[in-house]
């Protein structure tokens, strides 16, 4: 039972829902506009100078209270102050992530990306936000518009952050979500909830969660042999790194039988990255690859098994070689307590009360390392014309007459813009709920 | 026992070496000049347009009779005519090849190269003279210059060849020795011997020859593979074409034991040319390497051997291949009565008789098409600070205080400029003893 007190909060809430209501109606026409222009002007990882000076211009418009910029590299943490009571207990952020892939776009969308730039290697790559973080940032811009315009009934801060480099950074820099805490981007405004939504081929307006392993835990592998260089007609001269490189590619396949199967995980090797010729045989040859799964031992089991295979066959071809893992990033893992408060938020503010259980994925998403560090969840949410299949078994399938399903990453990989909306809505319900303390982890515990 | 009229030509002969010697004396500062000219300013293959232009203004200071042009590219053919009898029976041709190499010079020269060019995939490459081909265009040029002195004494024709693309074409583009044969460059004009000689880290001035295969057959292979692509966390989800390339490239390792091993042959795959990343596996994968034997039953057997293994590697990671072999070379052979039939005069013509016989190569050169439809030898020079060594095994070793030996494509390739006068004598002194009729493997083999 409800003290009055309590219930007189929950009569204000309602309140305040309808005011997020009607500022988020208010704030589409510049979520559609942000997400357009950032749309046009992606950049790749750790090169995200544009859309963070684009970002600061609207935040400043916006009129947050405070932007921390050049957080490792472009990252940005922008604070907004509430004004209902003089003291708080809860920081809640949003989170956005800011890069986009070098994928060349085949939307045919007249705001469709014509950009290219310098590839990790030097070459000229076409760039477009094929995993759809442009979505993300003009979700959380717009979040900021709204909660900005009702600073006065907030009783906590709202952090928006915004965090470039999520795809990993180039080979040998650093940067994402690791880099951002390392470089103490949240030092003073700790969150106590972190909250995000990832566009998905879900249907549209449908929230996806899982409770436990979300996204899978990841590192990035770059394997080196080193041998001798010798003419193509000559391969005695020759000690051959390719022919090592080609047996570590055949025997890494097979490396997740190491791991007991119940626990997924997987390995790809997707380049090679060599300076030989037809007719010469190289002195180096480059493996690279990544590693998943969904905890950390496995992911020390993986390591493992495929330095011993690297060294094998490096061995077996007279060549030396330098195994390297980058950019480890968690599993995300959304806490059962956290899943179970914020589900109530979830179903009130999604439209129809589209809120489902999702399965787990391979991909990752290092929001993970947030996640882990400060608590919250972070979720899917659909954008496409897609509906679920059950027949012969569970499946999503692209709907009768729409715009077809495309993964992220797929040069096709589109978003309907109507339903960001919704996501707006979500994301400003979750951080006032959290900050009158309806939606924490710990309070659901203590009530359970 | 000769006859007057042999004897008497016999004499003759001494008068017009002696006219040779002195006109290559005169030729040895434009043979410098002409070489250090070419040298720094090195084309790739199929590109050597300024390299051509060159040569052919220099062909008309020389003062040439005819210069056929453009031929199969930049190649160039010249005839001197030869005014010493009204008809004639013979007619020589002195080949030089002309492109360089993606090789960045390290000799420290003051006319290395600074060259840079687009590399067969649109890359920025290095390209150098690594292979000598400088010195065969500006030996050539100078024997031009000394057979057009003793037009009067000649009694047939000489052409100089300068010939492109003995590299081998960009993938996908014709060119070299066949590709001028079928546009018919020695139509109306065909050559009763073809001579040259190959710079080689042999020491300064000695003449290599092998009676029977001096250099391999070759054939340059493509093999592309093809899945379907997929995000590298989803490996299901692809036809991993790299998987497939892995294993095809250790079997391609040991395709040579399905030849009888007396017969020498190499298969070596030297790059990889994928569009996968490190996070995504590529829909396609082409494996680039050279094949290499002394006979074309056993290229026939290689290429067979090699498509099997492409086939079933494609097959069974659900992937398709094509297996492309490209720019077939045949092996190159000097009969042994052309060798014969050579040997007083390279004895005489090249100081202290420096003439040995050397073993056969698995590198290719493709004059084999020249020799191999007209007849005639091509050897190898030696240009470099070099000496045999004996103990423990007869090896080729830099002599003490000189500038080292470095193979041909080796970025340290060099060639000794005093030593290359020589070569354009043996050219000269070939070509009149072919017009001549003193060196011919018919004329050799009746009097045997």
């Amino acid at each position: 039972m409800k003290t009055t007190s309590e219930a007189s909060a929950r009569v204000g809430d309602a309140v305040i829902y309808a005011r997020i209501d009607e500022a988020v109606t208010d704030a589409a026409a510049d979520l559609v506009r942000w997400r357009r222009h950032l749309h046009e002007h992606p950049e790749l990882s750790n090169r995200e100078a544009q859309t963070a000076a684009y970002l600061i211009e609207q935040l400043r418009e916006i009129g947050v209270d405070d932007i921390r910029s050049g957080l490792a590299g472009h990252g940005i943490v922008a604070t907004i102050r509430g004004r209902a009571v003089p003291q708080f207990d809860r920081r809640i952020a949003l989170r956005a992530d800011m890069d986009a892939l070098p994928v060349k776009e085949a939307t045919g969308l007249p705001y469709a990306s014509r950009i290219e730039a310098r590839g990790e290697t030097g070459e000229r790559v076409p760039v477009s936000h094929a995993c759809g973080h442009d979505c993300h940032m003009a979700v959380v811009l717009a979040a900021a518009r709204v909660l900005v315009s009702i600073r006065d009934v907030l009783p906590g801060e709202a952090l928006v952050v915004f965090q470039p480099t999520e795809e990993g950074a180039p080979l040998d820099e650093e940067g994402g979500a690791q880099a951002m805490l390392d470089a103490g981007a949240f030092q003073g405004i700790e969150p106590t909830m972190v909250f995000g939504m990832h566009v998905s081929p879900l249907p549209r307006g449908v929230v996806g969660y899982r409770a436990g392993v979300q996204f899978a835990a990841s590192s990035r592998v770059a394997v080196t042999f080193a041998g001798t260089q010798a003419h193509a007609a000559m391969p005695w001269l020759a000690r051959d790194p390719l022919l090592a490189a080609a047996g570590f590619i055949t025997a890494a396949a097979s490396v997740t039988r190491t791991i007991e199967q119940t626990r997924p995980a997987t390995v790809t090797l997707g380049h090679v990255e060599d300076i030989g010729r037809y007719n010469v045989v190289g002195e180096k040859v480059t493996v690279h690859g990544t590693l998943r799964c969904q905890d950390e031992a496995t992911l020390a089991n993986l390591k493992a098994a495929l330095s011993v295979a690297a060294e094998g066959h490096a061995t077996a071809q007279g060549c030396t070689v330098d195994v390297r893992f980058l950019q480890d990033v968690p599993a995300l893992v959304n806490e059962r307590a956290w899943i179970d408060a914020a589900l109530p938020t979830l179903r009130r503010s999604t439209p129809r009360g589209l809120v489902f259980e999702v399965p787990p994925t391979m991909g990752y998403d290092d929001v993970s390392v947030f996640v882990r560090e400060f608590g919250g969840i972070y979720l899917l949410f659909g954008v496409q014309d897609t509906q679920m299949a059950m027949d012969p078994s569970p499946r999503l399938e692209a709907a009768p007459g729409g715009r077809g399903m495309f993964a992220n990453h797929h040069p096709g990989f589109y978003a309907d813009e109507e339903t960001l909306v919704d996501s707006v809505r979500i994301h400003c319900h979750v951080a006032v709920d959290h900050l009158t303390g309806l939606l924490d982890a710990g309070a659901t515990a203590v009530g359970a």
